[in-house]
């Protein structure tokens, strides 16, 4: 049983990681920590750290673990570049995964749209299509960002040239290397993401559909418990799920 | 047996028609009639015109049917403002269906939008999706501005106000009266079609497909069967359909 | 503001009722009731009741109401011969909406189905697919059965001579009048559903997708404002939509 | 200019391979041959062979392709065993590509639909769906069959001992390693492949959509331009796609 320790207990992320801790038959919540409390007697009496607190925190946090040897999950985002160079100044000394997104199933699309891309690409026309809940205030999301990059990237072209966004009027015949970008909102829609490649006679679309963080928070049990024995190293998700060997 | 006359008959649109008619049970190609061809004996021999030839050969056409007392199927499209003249007062003498779009199922889509638009539009976030073939040089299909002034209008907006294209950027949380319009080009897709109605909880999602044109030859056809001792009146596909008295 | 008693306070949907009567800008939580708790003091200061507790709470609830004149939303369901007699005995006395199915989108997907297969069930092949998680012991499921009875009673056939499940080996043509079955089981899936009608050259599909139990709660909600100055008598969600006038 | 020889010509798949050579700038049909005719005289005006006449046609073919040392594409199925012996023989003189499916993309579909496998087979639910036409006799179809199998593959299980068609009734929570199946059946649909990863929180899914036949017919003419300049061998569709290398 591998014991657990999740900082930002309170926070929405942190409570779905406790949940995912608590189903997973190999793991168990060893300490909660929050903003104020004591970090050291928390991480002495666990094995790796669920960190989905705030970017604030990862100084401490990683300082502590190297101290005491233990892995780290950094799921936080928006990092300065100081705080950058302090985790991959950890991960000389402890194994840490560092990722933009814990999700098993969007990580396998990122990896499944790159082969797809690479096999289709020349000879297709590619779009992408997500829709979110209506609160959300940018588009298009990160993820349908990172999926048009990838497709870009597959027949040698920048994200910035290949994108469009929203055919309007008489807009002539699709060029070759465009990549049509659509982002739906309304309702409360988690998250849902489409790559369409299409040509003549046939359409291959690959989709998913989030339907609740627990995605992201057993994504990041899944890379706690990866981490046992690993070396020190700065790992990723395609680390974790095993997709560059593949 | 309903015997039909099909104008324009070597356009492709013409051919499907001949196609549709053969294979309906009750009707057969009683005669064609091509550009520069003699249009009174093929008129003659006929119960029902269905023309797709071009809105140039409207006022010869229907000058002709009225002489012979034949009623007429109209799908060209464009007409000048002489020519819609010339069909009102040629729908005095003879019946005549005129629509802009002769299939079915988008007829059966646009009565279903309007309806889900009653029940739904105040309280939903509305999307109008589309797909076509890389060849079309506008956008949004003209189905796709039909399905998003119907959305308009059930919420007491027109279509000018309400419809957005491409999100881009930090766009803000959805307004409520927005109504997003998504365009997709690739492949030779012949048209897909979606309606999205999205609600905390809950999305309904109204879609026709088309994959021949067929499918207007078949509503045509149809049309033209339904025109058989109808009264003089200009009618449209929602009346053929029988859905104004649903 | 009107005032309202949820009842079953402490189970899955009595607390997603609650927090749907707390979002609406029109209503607030009254009073709340749960088993072994007094039903008089907390009816006495609403105006309504919203009842998703237990079938078996329903007689003592509606001799209350009745005695008090506060009208009813029964969201429960699995009432035996008596209690339905009960309801409607009620009914005399106050108004009650009683209904399988709360959420907005279904009940919409129901009357949109029902006249989808009027204009298109002749002349259409009809199909129905649903998912749902993978802990769901039945199928289909019943909001797909009664997609399917809709679909039979359209081409005046019943539920059983119609529908198949899982075709598999050398089947044969599609018969005309057969109703394809197919639920889908996996993840958490909290139910989607959809019905196609596939013709020659087109397809139409409606389809519902509910993402949260919020979706039934908040249709209990929209019932109770409607209940608001009726005659006594037994409604359902059809009337409450004002599904029966369009 | 690749010169092509296409058998079967007066077949539907002859032809539109025909139409396929013709739209390609690479290749030109040098020439055509249907049943009765010498096959001699066009042979040696062409690079290569596009075959997808009759199994019963195979034989003479590849003695006369041997002979004449042209390489030939394969489309034709269904064959006995001596067949598929004169194939493979003839393999050891020239460069053969035979392959059930020559879609680009159904064969893409097949290799990442492997890949996903490998990645989520064991931490999901799988479920394959497709729809085709209302004249299809069999169920599923064969390439839904060869999705499954990939998918029993995975979990290192039989498709016989996986794949289940038409939950109907009390069947309890979905087992593991169950896959299920389930065949749409309607109007003219060519065929639409989805392939559903299902956990808690999201849901991948792989979908090809086939329009016309035209799909096949330029999948092979890729496969014959590949063809050239090859070592004698037998190939598949993943050699010509380069699938094997990714």
């Amino acid at each position: 049983m591998i014991s657990i320790l999740v900082t930002g207990s309170s926070g929405r992320m942190g409570q779905a990681v406790q949940e995912a801790v608590t189903q997973n038959p190999e793991t168990c919540v060893g300490a909660t920590h929050d903003q104020g409390q004591e970090l050291y007697p928390a991480l002495a009496k666990c094995d790796v750290v669920i960190d989905f607190s705030h970017h604030g925190f990862t100084s401490t946090l990683l300082a502590e673990a190297v101290a005491n040897n233990k892995p780290v999950v950094i799921g936080t985002t928006g990092h300065t570049d100081l705080e950058r160079q302090e985790i991959m100044d950890a991960a000389a000394s402890i194994p840490i995964v560092f990722a933009s997104n814990y999700s098993v199933g969007v990580n396998t699309l990122f990896w499944l749209t790159r082969k797809a891309a690479q096999i289709l690409g020349g000879s297709c026309d590619m779009e992408v299509m997500e829709m979110h809940h209506r609160h959300k205030i940018d588009a298009p999301s990160g993820t349908a960002r990172t999926l048009a990059e990838i497709l870009s990237g597959a027949i040698d072209r920048n994200y910035e040239d290949s994108v469009v966004f929203g055919r309007s009027g008489l807009v002539g015949p699709r060029p070759d290397n465009e990549i049509g970008m659509h982002s739906l909102r309304g309702g409360d829609v988690v998250g849902d993401h489409t790559v369409v490649f299409a040509s003549d006679g046939e359409r291959l679309e690959l989709t998913h559909k989030a339907s609740s963080r627990m995605t992201f928070a057993s994504g990041a049990v899944r890379a706690a418990l990866w981490l046992q024995g690993k070396e020190p190293r700065l790992y990723n998700m395609e680390d974790v799920l095993g997709l560059s060997k593949l």
